[in-house]
This record gives structure tokens, sequence and C-alpha cells, in this order.
């Protein structure tokens, strides 16, 4: 491809806030002159009368033709039944991996100052499976599925994920101490693929263990795998050492280089159209995006734009302790490119 | 019971460092004249030669006698096929609930200092049933079970020890969202017990939201409920808030009233014998177990003096950052009483 032919991506700008902080992203990437064309569509929780869909087949499609995609938060349809949008996009897509860079913001204070991590959770299977149901009255079981193919395919996208990026250790978490099979299988692909990336160190750690670790220490890790349940759990937590998920970008990887990109913080209707929202999530996860188009320059531009606009401090949205609009923050963003 | 007959109560020192700080609890309770015997038992990873038996019935006998116990760390014996003797002892004797305080301790600085907290964990059931399966060559399963009959009675616990001491809420940890029938009864059942304590306040919250809400803000926290793996993560990551599983007491409940008071941290074969490890954990353990036996002012006494000792900050063991051996710290929580 020539780099200056645009690439097509789509975008779902999403519920609630979603549709803010996707105009706030594409001002600040026209600015940056990205050459990207968005292809959007609307997957949300507002029904088409007419089809009674929520998600259209032209919405998969897109990803499915242009490979790359942002997608901004999508409530789940209320009633019963209704399967949650998120999980539908990654099973349809087969996105196999949720990778989360999680660093501290310059500038920004929280208890820590010192993280620099990147999650990646297995997205397909687990704890996800759906497999559930009542045995007798009063008892129910769910399924936790591990497989040897989803397991291998996470682990070798950590490590290739590790080495790319320069990063030095990979960390297996897991309850293998106690779900020896699943956990153990998966502890099992992931020393296998360990072995192919001598130059990167392998250790594994028990989930507790690592949560502990986590809050008394964030700078011990440095890119950490794990089956989907513990993803879910220890990426939101690392958020939560930087200060929220309206400040992490999250990516999710499927089969043939799909990559879609996302911010996975919630919808927010109670501050819904009243330009109030803080974009970064999403624009950090654009950011993501560039990295994996190899847009590394202009990834770079965006992101630096970003942390200096919120280490200056002048202008920051009401949820980073600040008073300005999504617009004016936007704005900032644009002057510091 | 007249007050002044002794109580007697079983203890299980335990491997590594156990016998050194059961030593030190020991000598603590002695001179705090709690009216305590001890039955000693062995229980660890040293087989016994004859019998090749990690666990005597002798042992179990001992606390389904006295109803009370407390228990230093155990190693796991190593080996395919070996049992964790956690779990042994938690299965045996029926522990349905495990319950720890979680508090910030004066003086002793961690990155937060308002954490007051504590976390009831589901013992016996959920991702801990052992069932786990290979379905075909490379796809394993493991069945995770919730039952209404353990969900009820940990919500019970949970909630009657909210109000026997005076804590104002009780948050259920949950992702039924995604698990929805198993969640979902554990829910149920928590809500049902709620119904019965209008003037606790009682509130749902997501793993995952927790998690983060935890190491943003623990204050938010008052009394949290959950299933046995969320409990096992969560209270770890809450040990981490405060400095670490070797100043977190913990005790688990049984049926019929039995209460195993237990140090959670593992064994340091490194240290062991060496008079250098800290005896906190189990001391405060031993405090918990005061407390079910309703002995609060030997309880008050023995946890205002290691609390007292540690704040001074005179005398302090090496995992604290001070220099002191186990002989003088316990020494100096004597002069404290
Ligand atoms: C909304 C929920 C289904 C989802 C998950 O559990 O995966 C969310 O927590 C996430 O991490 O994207
Ligand atoms: C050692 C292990 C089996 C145990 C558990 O997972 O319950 C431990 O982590 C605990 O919390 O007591």
């Amino acid at each position: 491809a020539f780099s200056s032919a645009p690439i097509t991506a789509t975008l779902f700008p999403g519920d609630g806030i979603g549709p803010e902080i996707a105009e706030a992203v594409k001002q600040i990437f026209r600015e940056a002159e990205v050459p990207i064309e968005w292809e959007e569509h609307y997957v949300g929780t507002e029904v088409d009368p007419r089809t009674q869909s929520f998600l259209t087949w032209e919405s998969l499609e897109s990803v499915r033709r242009n490979r790359v995609g942002l997608k901004g938060p999508m409530a789940t349809p209320i009633g019963k039944g209704h399967r949650s949008l998120n999980l539908t996009l990654r099973k349809e897509l087969n996105l196999y991996a949720n990778v989360r860079p999680c660093y501290s913001l310059p500038g920004y204070k929280t208890l820590y100052d010192d993280v620099n991590l990147i999650t990646i959770r297995e997205n397909t299977e687990g704890e996800y499976s759906g497999l559930e149901h009542q045995v007798v009255r009063g008892v129910v079981e769910s399924l936790k599925i591990i497989t040897r193919q989803a397991s291998l395919r996470v682990a070798e996208y950590a490590f290739h994920y590790a080495k790319a990026h320069g990063r030095e250790r990979v960390s297996a978490i897991h309850k293998a101490n106690i779900m020896q099979k699943t956990d153990g299988l998966f502890l099992k692909c992931c020393r296998e693929v360990a072995e192919k990336y001598p130059e990167i160190t392998y250790e594994e750690v028990v989930i507790d263990n690592c949560c502990m670790m986590l809050v008394k220490n964030p700078a011990l890790f440095d890119v950490l795998v794990m089956p989907n349940l513990y993803g879910d759990i220890i990426s939101d937590l690392c958020a939560g050492l930087i200060g929220g998920l309206g400040l992490t970008p999250s990516c999710n990887i499927g089969e043939g280089g799909i990559a879609l990109a996302e911010a996975v913080h919630g919808s927010a209707p109670d501050i819904a159209g009243k330009n109030l929202a803080n974009p970064t999530a999403l624009l950090l996860s654009g950011v993501s995006m560039l990295r994996h188009l190899e847009l590394h320059d202009k990834a770079d531009r965006i992101q630096n734009a970003v942390l200096d606009t919120i280490a200056e401090g002048k202008y920051r949205t009401a949820d980073l302790g600040g008073k300005s609009t999504t617009s004016d923050f936007t704005k900032a963003i644009c002057d510091h490119l």
C-alpha cells in the first residue's frame, strides 16, 4: 500500500457519550492529518423498528472488510435474553485477544506513578462460554472452557507483542493450584510459546497473589497474559491504578489481523449530549489502532498531544478534576499536536 | 460457661515459620491471661512414616470437639494428587465462610490510610468444586457450582456479622452480567437475606468494577460478600492495600459455630527457624478467634498491644522494614499489653 492512500476504518460511535467522543477523535485525527477515512455505522441499544436489530450485517462486514475499526461505548440492551453487544462483536469477529496498555499519565496524580504494563486477555472462552444450567432446583453450574488452540493463540500474541514492543517479561496469570486442568492447560500453552522466545523472561503468577502485588508495586509487572475472567478483573484493577477506564485504551485483535480498538468505559447516559465527556480512552484506543497499522508517527503525535494536554492541566474534563468541556479539551489537544 | 473456666482451643502451628509464630501467640496470650488452653496437633507437609498421613483423624476431631482453633501456614504436599491441606480442612470441617477484616495499621504507612473493610468469602463451592475434565484432546472444562444453600448460608453470615459489628453496608460482588445463572443465584440469595436486614444498606458490584474502585478508593466499601474465587482474589487485593498477608487476620466459620482462625500467608521456608518471622497475622487471627468466643476484653487488649507496637515503630520485623527478631517483637507486644 502507498502511505499516501487513505485507509478505510470502521467507526462505531456507540451509545450515550459515544457520538461526542467519536466526534472529538475524528477532529483530532483530521487535525493530525491521519490518512484514515471513517466508515461510520450505528451499533448500540437503539433497535431498528423494522428489523428489531441492534447489530446489522453491514456493520460486521465493514470491520471484516476494513480489518480495522474503533468503537465507542455500547450499553447492553435491556431485557431478558439480550447478549451484550460487546460480547457479540467479540464472538462474531473472533476477537481473541484484548490488549490494554496501562501507564501512569504524567502530571495526572494518582497513588501510583510508575505503572507501565500491558494486560493481554484471552477474549473468547473461559468463564465467558455462556454455558450454564440448573442441575436440580437450587444447584446451578457454569462451564469454564479452556482450549489449547485459544490458549496458544493468545500466548503467541502476547509474546509477539512483547518482542515487537521491546518488553522484557511476560507473566502468565492463573489459578492452576485450584483449576489444575483448565488453568493448567493455559499455562502449558504459555510455556510452549515461551520456549520460542528465549530473550523474554517468562513467569507464572497466581491471580490472588498477582492482585496483591499489583496494588503493592505495579512496577513489578510488564506484560501480563491470562484467561478471560482474570483479564477482565486485572485490566480494570490496573486501570484503577492510573485513574480509571476513562483513560485507558483497549484494542481487540482478531484472526487474520483484524483490530477493533475500543473505549471500555460505560456510555455514561447521565452526561450524554452535554459536552462534558472525556474522549481520552477512545482517542488512545484510536492511537492503539494507528500502531496496529504501523502509523507510529501519527500515533506518537496524537498520544503526545493528549498526554501533554493532561499534564499541562489547564484543560481537563470534570472526571479529571477540571472544568473543561469536551470541545475545549479537544481543541487543547489539537493545539498541542 | 463460667468465664473463669479455661476454654480448650485447637492449635495447628503448621509448617515453616508456623511453630515460631505459634510460640509467639502462645506467649502473648499467656501474658494477657487469656483463659485458653491449647490442644496442639501437628498438621502439615511432613508425613507420618507409618500411616503416610498428613492429617490425622485426631486433629480434625480436636477442632470438632473444641469448636475453636487457630492454624498457622501449611504448605501443600508436593507431588501429584495431593490436595491442599487448607482445602481439605475447609471441606472436612465444612468451613463455609472465610472472614478477613482488613484495616490500615496506624503508623504503618502504605499508599492507603483509610482501609477498613471486611471480606466474607464463600469457602466451599464455586470454582473450587474440583470438578474438571478433558472433553476431547485440547479442550478442558471446569465446573463452577453455586447452590442456593451455600449462598444463603454465607449471605446470612455476612449480614449477621455486619449487624453484630455495627457495620452499615453489605456489597455482594459478582459477575452476573456474564454468569447469569450461577452468580445470578448467588445475588438472588443475597437479596433475600438483605430484606431481613432493612437497617443495612445492600448493594451489588460487578467484580471488575469492584477491583477498580478498591484501588481508587477503598473507603467506599464496608462488608463485602462473594463467591469463592472472587473472595480469594479480593481478599488478597485488600491485604495488599494495607501491607500484605503478613498483617491480615482470617477466620473460617463452619456449621454449628465452629471457628478456625488462620494466618493465610505462606510458610516462608527460607526464613523458618531463624527467629525472623512476623507473628502479626497469626496473632490477629487469634484475636478474631477471641472475638468469636466473645472474649472482647482480651481481644481488644491484644489487638491494641500489637497495633501500638507496630505504630511505635521501635520493634518491627524485617518484612515491616525493621530489624527485630520474632522474640523481640513478641516481647515488645507483651510490654504493650
Ligand atoms: C460489559 C462486560 C460484558 C465486559 C466484560 O466482562 O468483558 C466488560 O467488563 C469488559 O471488560 O469489556
Ligand atoms: C493456597 C490456596 C489453595 C488458597 C485458596 O486459593 O483458597 C489461598 O490462596 C487462600 O486464599 O487461602
